[in-house]
């Protein structure tokens, strides 16, 4: 082997743009919701490359895809990610994970490069819980973090189970659930926010993954005629909802410039202009990177809810969705790919990753890591979501140094 | 004529179970918006019962019906209201008003009662404003307050125009937009609060109806991912609309005693549970009896709007869609309406209704007045909308006895 391998940038650039074409609208944005058609047309456009590198196509039952080096069955170095995506996002997000991890299967096959471990690729079903949820859940149930006989049984709003939506590949090996253990797994990924460009660095290597609480809070209160009930005799479940939001934002603001709030929806019913809400939905995204942070944070909620309870005379529940506590990864791989990222004569940082990665679910199973390239002006899930063609090749070189010096 | 005539109270309980079957569900709502299948399919009933009861049947350019004394041009004593509703409504919000005049016309016939003046009843189109607004639209309409051409260009959410959606009943004979003109006007509708039921009055007279103000708000932020964006970068759109009807709902509980805010819709985009919103729509319905205290509300909704703005970095843009100033009715209407209730034994008070209806907009053409009769637990707009049968029967009675004194 003459000199450091290194990936096919025009491939990977082109296979990028070949994958961000399926379920893409005339307007540009991406739409590609695990188990939906445009993910299936995604997954077969995937294997179709998996066999090209030469690698066997593996499906396990939760519809997690994996591309392993033939005739070779020791634990593999695993990488990948997911290509299912939110309605209108854009091509990079999970997409590039997969696509640079099949370049460094393909760049090892092309150079006749051989390995003491077997490297693999990964490609995790269902990562945005957007149809099914939770979301991550190929991996988590992939690491025992959901069984298998639960997740199945999720429905969509239409009510169709996830049993129903799955669909075997012809072309894939059906594989028991964990017939893959990873030895050890790295995940490339755009930052998805906007500090690597801040800082104008190209490498971010990811410490860990903040802690994160998913919920629908739910107001029960009295419906009525918008003209003829006194401010102070309703129990209004709008207004509850809202002023809910309000003072949860106000204590969360003050507690942590760490902790993050989104409320990314709400629905009044029966929702007619002059009508007083009867019940009003909300849903809760918490995400903090300390764990008794993000537990405090989940305090202030619950005495939130009683507080408006008592003030505006409605009653509430809270259904909880998702609750994972922060991860660490590993330190050792984080040790070698800054390493690395210096020999590379990379820029590069640590930092906390701020989404949920399928990396985060792999540690629990695995030593794991990941590495972020900038997301250009921080923006992700949307159309304009984009990241330099030279930070793409970048990030997927790393990967391959990672992956031959975790398989030596 | 021996003794005083009396409605056939059995006919009109009759003819209201019969109007309200049409377009209810089978939990028993009644939903019957303004020009779909169920709505013309009650037109269609009150039509048949209109010639039962020898009138002829005018149908204006808005979609107004009338039923008229044949043979009688003068300007008649007109009493009606609407058979639209809003989803999942009660049976008596607007049908008791159109059942009793039509009742009337029926015992005036069956009494052979001569009159000075021609009585007639309106059935006014699209009084709820579901499908297209504004709402009391026909009557609005009628007494000038918005062009035919404006009304017929409004379109659903669909997409539809009012224009397309309007059909000529064949039994109906076509009139000009005013070419019936009312000497005087008088409604009968349910009350839709808890005031008469809670003093144990029979008959309550309207001395005025409240100001009206709808409008949109939308608000402009940034979409982001939840996981990525600091609370202090953000531009949440959401969140921004949710403290502003917070703020706006504490400045205008401490405004008046009388002052009513309702927000019945909000709507986030693209309302997911991990995307920051990008934009946020609500609505605003905001009333008051008084025209001074109304105005300085809309100027506390123009600065907590301003204000919003401001500490969210989002920008926003208000849409009035109604603004009805406060609408003093007919004093010397009120003045016999009183006398007549009195000498019929009725206990009764005068009261301002929070509710627009029909009349206010016939009291910019004609001398008009309404009578009110309990809503049991004050409630309307809902299933469980009721009246007791001999509250139904006093007020329309006290209708009869008001028509013939107008028309003599």
């Amino acid at each position: 082997m003459s000199g450091v391998p290194r990936i096919n940038s025009e491939r990977l650039l082109d296979r990028l743009r070949i994958l961000g074409g399926i379920g893409r609208s005339p307007s540009g944005g991406l739409t590609r919701i695990a188990f939906t058609g445009e993910d299936y047309q995604a997954r077969a456009q995937v294997i179709a490359w998996m066999q090209e590198a030469g690698l066997e196509v593996c499906r396990d039952p939760i519809g997690n895809l994996f591309g392993i080096q033939p005739e070779r069955s020791e634990a593999p170095v695993l990488s990948g990610s997911h290509i299912d995506s939110v309605a209108n996002a854009g091509h990079l997000d999970g997409a590039l994970g997969v696509v640079a991890a099949l370049e460094v299967l393909q760049t090892v096959r092309d150079n006749g490069i051989q390995v003491a471990r077997p490297l693999a690729v990964a490609v995790f079903a269902n990562e945005e819980g957007v149809r099914f949820q939770p979301d991550m859940m190929g991996s988590l149930v992939m690491a025992g973090g959901l069984s298998l006989e639960e997740a199945l049984a999720r429905t969509d709003t239409a009510g169709i189970s996830l049993r129903d939506s799955l669909h075997a590949e012809p072309q894939t090996r059906a594989i028991q659930l964990n017939a893959i253990k990873p030895a050890r797994f790295v995940e490339l990924h755009i930052e998805q926010g906007p500090v690597l460009e801040a800082a104008d660095t190209q490498i971010g290597i990811v410490e860990g993954v903040q802690g994160i609480f998913w919920a629908e809070v739910i107001f029960y209160g009295r419906a009525g005629h918008a003209g003829t009930t006194p401010l102070a005799l309703r129990a209004d479940a709008g207004l509850a909802a809202m002023s809910f939001a309000t003072q949860l934002h106000q204590r969360l603001s003050a507690l942590d410039d760490s902790q993050l709030l989104t409320i990314g929806e709400i629905e009044l019913q029966p929702g007619m202009i002059n009508v007083i809400p009867r019940t009003a939905r909300l849903t809760i995204d918490m995400r903090n990177r300390n764990a008794a942070k993000l537990s405090e944070a989940k305090g202030i909620l619950e005495s939130t809810r009683r507080g408006i309870e008592t003030a505006f005379g409605v009653h509430s529940e809270i259904k909880p969705k998702v609750d994972l506590s922060p991860v660490g990864l590993d330190g050792d791989i984080i040790a070698r790919l800054g390493a690395l990222a210096e020999k590379g004569g990379l820029s590069w940082q640590t930092l906390v990753s701020g989404a949920g990665h399928d990396a985060q679910m792999m540690a629990a199973i695995a030593p794991s890591a990941m590495i972020f390239v900038p997301s250009i002006g921080g923006i992700s899930h949307n159309p304009r979501e984009a990241t330099h063609d030279e930070d793409l090749v970048a990030g997927a070189n790393l990967l391959l140094d990672a992956m031959l010096d975790l398989a030596r």
